[in-house]
């Protein structure tokens, strides 16, 4: 297609697709003539990768641009590369190197899950559970277990839909890890507004039973 | 407790607390002499809570003062009041009043939860359910559903805990409603940090376990 089709078909605008192709977000399409050049179905995927990531995510471009660069060239094996792209994104947890992280090593340890304690999600979780017991409401460990269960759950979930096929980008070496890192930033990305919203909600609900409100 | 004990106890400045105190965050301790002001328990939790919404929910003062009044004198019934202390947290949704959320009332709906349809966390909602569907990721319905269900029982373990005892800061009436609509607020502002920094925890554990990786 043209990129005025290209245009129509993300709802991207002109001038935001010529400042991702300039800045590489997007790679170009196939020269026709001088001045013409034809994409395809791999920079509508693209368009709708960089739109959840700004858009959704909040990542400011250059930001964007790192987490494309994981999806399309994955560094090390997949758990590694996983880790890498979901840390690309907000919140940033400040690690301090001479941190070893007792409040969430402790939590991790209670549920009895594997991790990586070079991960950001750990100095994520160390912060969290430091402001709440700052703010005197120190997370007790039935709360921590409730809540591990379920997420775990849901985090189950989550995996058994991740891709394993090769993404539409193409059949390169390492496609399938692509694949499979594109899902995971961007479900993080898109899915986690979803699932506080659907917290918030389900708190109306539990509590309309409780009060007798309907 | 002299204003020195306060700062102690608390960890908070002095100059923080002159500041609270001249923003009417902080109410005024009980004036001992002309130079000096003897504190109480119910300053301490009460920095407690001012740290909690300026520290972990980010709020800016002004906004956490809100917060304050409506946790002091809740407005019409628990109910409300949860509802109104709550989406005073970020995010922000814009409230479109031509907008009736199509995809939330969708998913609320498939949930067969009661809500308000004004609640913030509708909008939320929409927001995140159309952010998904613009990144070309619709949430499927086995996604809401396994979610939903998960969500559910989260939020009825919150609930199972709310305060309905009177709040330390004294027994005037609807003192019950200000711990209620205290603890979801703080809750809210404490928790969701905890449970996105599981969660990614969780998909790392669950990623390990398949890649066989340990």
């Amino acid at each position: 297609m043209r990129v005025s089709e290209l245009v129509e078909e993300s709802g991207v605008p002109l001038a935001t697709i010529k400042y991702y192709l300039r800045e590489g977000l997007l790679p170009p399409g196939t020269a026709m003539t001088a001045t013409q050049a034809e994409y395809g179905e791999q920079h509508l995927h693209r368009l709708r990768v960089i739109r959840a990531l700004t858009g959704a995510a909040g990542l400011p471009v250059q930001q964007a641009k790192a987490v494309l660069a994981l999806i399309d060239s994955p560094d090390g094996d997949l758990f590694d590369a996983l880790g890498q792209a979901v840390a690309a994104l907000p919140p940033y947890a400040v690690r301090d190197p001479h941190d070893d992280y007792p409040r969430a090593r402790a939590v991790i340890h209670r549920l009895g899950q594997v991790y990586d304690p070079r991960y950001a999600g750990v100095a994520q979780l160390e912060h969290a559970l430091m402001a709440a017991e700052q703010a005197g409401l120190p997370i007790s460990d039935a709360r921590i277990d409730a809540y591990g269960r379920h997420l775990h759950a849901m985090a189950e979930f989550d995996l058994a839909q991740m891709p394993t096929s090769a993404p539409l980008d193409g059949a390169e070496a390492g496609a399938p890890a692509s694949a499979a890192i594109e899902y995971a930033v961007i479900g993080t990305a898109l899915y986690e507004p979803v699932i506080l919203a659907l917290r918030r909600l389900a708190h109306q609900d539990v509590a309309a039973g409780l009060l007798d409100v309907d």
